[in-house]
């Protein structure tokens, strides 16, 4: 059972329990280009607190650094080593894990954001940004150093980039098929929007084939490392979503406690139902209430 | 079992069988703009014998009139009246079948034939070609006059497409979600392209629903359409194709004998395999094994 923090001592419980916090941004901070009210002061509370804090999003399509600059646009403050993606954490997948040799090259289905990420890595790319624009029947060539092809949110999909994906991963002995996260939607103005999930569809049917690794929550890559990287005590630790699908399971998966807010795609409804079995540790209306006096 | 048609006896005693023969066309008479050598007498070995021709298509990217036109361009006799396409299907079904209103209108995604054939019928359409090029973060308003959506092959599929139908298909109560055929992929240039399926993949996982409709072959809407117009007899009737699980399941599932060609997709290996339970009555080498003599 889910406890929703309702009154200022039980926020000011939750705030003395953990001394780290993992974030989602998305439905939790802000919504697409736009800040919740009251989220700059509360995120400032954490900060004088002494906490610790993290931000960790599915969201491939912006690089570290373009992250940290919306972040400052917005007024939160934010470092670079705090902000973890779905595009840092393929990036190091590829890297670290797979041993990606240094003679092949990825073939991106995505925004500038994984391509990015890939090269501070010193991993070799294609597609991405440079295929973008229409299908002029070209027939497409083989390119046997592609030797993994990643998919993640891409605005500017079009039948080339499937059309080169298909034939790499078809040809290529070997060829890893990696998706960045498998949200199939994400929320923009109110409405949602298919989201890299959805993007990979096509690739998974004509394959007929499920892709080897997805790095985005709930998987633990992005949990791993920082646990890896800043020796946390995980009892300390807390994670803050706004999906149960991604966020919340991500952190029951981590063995960390969670919280739901209600701010993004998740209703009080869909927490208390029978039917889920994602149940956050805590629930609230959204973030902004902590900084809410008794 | 599958019999072979080796010897010229074989062969007449199959031409003898049969006075109406439906056929594929991509993998069958062409691949691409190229037809295959020999096809053009073979055809007209049928024509001279009095036999009765249909072409069955799950190609919705033409209108007839581009097909009759392409039979045109490739040497091969042909009439208006005997072209089926996926497209003409998609639009019957929707005028006869679904009855759809006269005040309400189809998004495509797909390519000029289905915009063509629906129009044909007086069926209102937008989208397709339409909406073809980049998406520049646009807010997709929901149109409610939009009642259904019909996916097909598109090589300018892009975003913008995508976030319009399931925009459409997620609001609109009722609105039907229609694919042309399910063809994962078609061969071009001896390898093969994501076909009508895979185009319509990201709207099932971004909605988690199935299509209501899906038309082509195997789906028999062609079927009984040339049997309602021509009163054919099944017994003497052959359905020739190059894949097994569009072309011949078609025949099987329309009750008529079936020959497979092996000059597209299939190899003689996966007819006679022990996993495929497709089996077509006869196979031969090309269509155009028929102008063969003793």
């Amino acid at each position: 059972m889910s406890l929703k923090l309702e009154s200022f001592l039980e926020r000011k419980g939750f705030l003395e329990k953990f001394d780290n916090y993992l974030f989602d941004c998305d439905g939790v901070l802000w919504e697409g280009d736009h800040v919740f009210p009251g989220i700059i002061e509360a995120m400032q509370l954490l900060r004088n607190a002494g906490k610790k804090v993290f931000f960790v999003t599915n969201n491939s399509t912006k690089s570290r650094e373009a992250f940290l600059q919306k972040f400052k646009k917005l007024g939160i403050e934010a470092n670079l080593d705090e902000i973890f993606s779905s595009a840092v954490a393929t990036a190091a997948y590829l890297k670290h894990i797979l041993q990606f040799p240094a003679d092949k090259k990825v073939y991106i289905i995505g925004m500038s954001g994984i391509q990015h990420e890939l090269e501070a890595m010193d991993i070799r790319c294609c597609g991405g940004e440079a295929d973008n624009g229409p299908f002029d029947n070209e027939i497409v060539k083989n390119d046997p150093e592609v030797g993994a092809v990643v998919v993640g949110l891409d605005t500017q999909v079009n039948y080339k980039k499937y059309n080169k994906a298909f034939t790499y991963l078809r040809n290529n002995t070997g060829c890893y098929f990696i998706m960045t996260n498998q949200d199939s939607t994400f929320p923009v103005h109110g409405t949602l929007q298919p989201g890299a999930g959805s993007i990979a569809a096509p690739l998974i049917t004509a394959l007929n084939r499920q892709p080897d690794a997805i790095l985005g929550k709930p998987a633990q890559n992005m949990m791993d490392t920082i646990f890896a990287e800043y020796k946390l005590d995980r009892e300390r630790t807390c994670m803050i979503g706004d999906r149960l699908d991604t966020d919340i399971d991500f952190g029951l998966k981590g063995g960390v406690e969670t919280l739901c807010v209600l701010t993004g795609v998740t209703s009080e409804e869909e927490i208390l139902s029978k039917e889920n079995n994602i149940v956050p540790t805590y629930y609230i209306r959204g973030f902004a209430d902590f900084v809410v006096e008794p």
